[in-house]
């Protein structure tokens, strides 16, 4: 059976009232959290820009974008899910697939749900066979997929937009398989324009490009179904793990249906918005400040122990705008000293004029810790931890180690902190949108959370 | 200087005015030709898809849809363009590129210049820039990224698009660039979906993907300029002939502006819609049909010697679909016999049921021609010859080679033979469409041209 056909068996095949329970919950933060950051990401440059071009391209119907009109569903998905990662403060799924999930599936079912008018379960249940696909793909795909430069975010996350696209379609199995062939034509972005307002442009169009297959596959487009396997298909052309002669061929055909939103679940729900591998240092510099109690004028200076693998992204003293500062160990580590918090607000581009921040960052340096560095050859997730020393101008040296950041799978994100994050992201208490997504399972149709898009995020940043 | 760079300044730096009348000419003709195909192709399965979504995919505005309402630029380009590549029949550039241009380009150029309200000629200018685009990017690109299975027509045509919508909307030298690097993230389309309703797609995609690119970089989104030679950047990740380590570095930063419209020109502009490897058999026999006036029931075989590249994709002795029947030797000979014309209405699923075809098809042989092999070891156009040997049950033989086929760039398909083919697509006289686009460089906008769109193309097949 072609690889295609599989994934879409799992797609059409898979029963909501199936699903573990622990699978709705994972899906019901993801939208807890996704729509906070869409919300959030509808202020910064790159959503803002697009929201403000969706009128020009196009789109009307019954879909909600954060902070404006309804549109067709195509239109909402490149809008929102642009804006969901437009922070960079959206999940990332760090094992496998090395991209991020939700700021694509969480705006895809929103936007095709509130089309067809589905209940919130089978938004849900979408959400869970479109991450099933996506970490599916990448498991045939990665590690040379990525290493070649394509973003699999996008490249791959089209496959898991149009998969749940399919599901809430209503597509037969065969026109879902041709859903994904289609896909296979449209996956695009590339790692050169990461650090860029494209970048979050990659989860638009493939949100966009996951939608637009479903629909014309419904309406009987025509598409090679073997076009995951083919001479010239997906996997070769896209430099697939099973594509290398060196690899593994039986790669790109493993079944998904495994749940692995709940194992081994969402990689990195975010704390803070930036990087995920400075997540650690500012953890471990919070603990410090909050137990030693001291000012930032008292501190001599910070050494920040990180694995080697984190530093050519991430040690950068001296960056110019927000977004470089969200890969900046110095200037996250300097916020967290200064303010005892790093959130949406720090990284406004008039952030790094303040003389009290350039000050300190001068006095973080960031090294590689050879002990980190030599445990963990493999990306297996051991390889995020850091080791904090903070020397106080009265002679008391500070030590803290966090191994593992806060909202990964092993150490989930305490409720009290997403709640902080979602309120920072919406401005506003974050229970009534908790409220809403919690009764998700149990709702007749999406209309209640596109309302509350609608109506937010289009304050100045 | 990046070679986005240099590519946006010929798009921004070139005047319409400095254009050579030769170019404007081609360009014209292009139009002619592909919104003759175009209207074609809204009744073909792909076209009629595509326009059929067009309303839910979403889209509304100014620009003209085949047989539709106004739409966005956006909408009309994903429409248009699939149509013009729905029945293969719009020119293709066989030598460098490997694609086709003016399914992608005169859609495009259309779309935005009813959009803005430009004149004619810009109209056509854009085309000429956009070709030139594509052409210099082809070259630094092919042949390694043909060879892995990239569809070059939508994953290089993508970057033409961005170029004529940059120049219509009046993008800025710097935000072209930046237009050119979002385009690399919007680069998709793969071969294992030729033979499908999806090819013709990937000429929708690049149109959309390129305008939705310049709409944004010129509402400020950012991306990297350098995002074809970074070092995951389109080059590499799409394996350019460049970024080929036994490769010609400087391949990537050819600087267009030679007017390749011209010289070479297009390639071939199709008399015949089918594979442009078998227009030289078709050609042949019709000749010597006409020359001799033997009917099809005298012949007792036709052997067809093409040279040996041709073969894998043609010869077909059992063609179960009219899109398969276009990309059979036997099918066309076939045709040329019993009918004395190879046109649209050959390829009608029905006609693959005709008794007389079907007996006559197995009279057909194909094999590879040994001296035609020999003499062309490289793609230089050269290759697509045919010797076609009739043998009648009197005893006659009957032989005619035809070393290029008409429409290529030495053999200018005849003003008389493009009118007919006109006239085979629109079903109605060539008249009114050649007025308009005869004096297309002196119309002050395109809203004649649009509303012949608009009344056309959605009869029955």
């Amino acid at each position: 059976m072609a690889y295609f056909d599989e994934l879409a068996e799992v797609v059409t095949a898979t029963r909501a009232e199936d699903l573990p329970p622990e699978a709705v919950a994972a899906a019901q933060e993801s939208y807890l959290d996704t729509v906070a950051v869409m919300v959030a990401g509808r202020r910064a440059p790159a959503g803002a820009v697009v929201a403000g071009a969706a009128a020009e391209l196009g789109g009307r119907g019954r879909s909600s974008v954060v902070g404006g009109d309804g549109t067709s569903a195509a239109t909402a998905a490149l809008v929102n899910a642009t804006c969901a990662h437009a922070e960079d403060f959206d999940d990332a799924t760090l094992l496998g697939f090395g991209g991020h999930t939700s700021a694509i599936l969480v705006p895809t079912t929103l936007a095709v749900a509130e089309e067809v008018g589905a209940p919130g379960v089978e938004a849900l249940a979408a959400y869970v066979v479109g991450y099933e696909c996506i970490l599916a793909i990448a498991e045939a795909m990665n590690p040379s997929h990525y290493e070649k430069g394509f973003h699999p975010t996008s490249t791959i996350g089209v496959f898991g937009a149009a998969a749940a696209a399919a599901r809430l379609y209503g597509l037969t199995r065969a026109q879902t398989a041709t859903a994904f062939a289609i896909a296979a034509s449209s996956a695009s972005g590339i790692k050169a324009n990461f650090g860029t307002g494209t970048k979050p442009l990659h989860c638009g169009r493939a949100g966009e490009g996951g939608i637009t297959a479903a629909v014309l596959a419904g309406r009987g487009l025509t598409a090679n179904p073997g076009a995951f396997e083919a001479r010239q298909g997906f996997r070769t052309v896209f430099d697939g793990r099973a594509a290398d002669p060196a690899g593994d061929g039986d790669r790109g055909h493993r079944k998904p249906g495994t749940w692995q939103v709940v194992t081994p679940g969402i990689g990195l729900r975010k704390a803070w918005p930036c990087c995920g591998s400075i997540h650690t240092t500012i953890e471990a510099v919070l603990q410090l400040r909050e137990e030693a109690g001291f000012t930032a004028a008292e501190v001599a200076s910070v050494e920040c122990a990180l694995h080697a693998r984190r530093l050519p992204h991430t040690n950068r003293p001296d960056p110019d705008t927000g977004d470089q500062a969200r890969f900046s160990v110095q200037a996250c580590a300097a916020f967290a000293l200064l303010d005892g918090r790093v959130d949406v607000g720090s990284f406004g581009d008039q952030q790094l004029a303040r003389p009290d921040l350039r000050e300190l960052m001068a006095r973080v340096s960031v090294v590689a810790d050879p002990e980190a560095t030599a445990g963990s050859p493999e990306m297996d997730g051991r390889d995020f931890g850091a080791r904090v020393t903070v020397r106080l101008r009265d002679g008391r040296t500070l030590r803290r180690g966090i191994a593992q950041p806060v909202g990964s799978p092993d150490r989930q994100l305490p409720r009290s902190w997403l709640d902080s994050k979602v309120q920072d992201c919406v401005r506003g208490p974050a229970g009534e949108l908790r409220a809403v997504v919690d009764r998700l399972p149990r709702l007749a149709d999406l209309g209640e959370l596109g309302g509350q898009l609608r109506s937010a995020g289009t304050e100045a940043r």
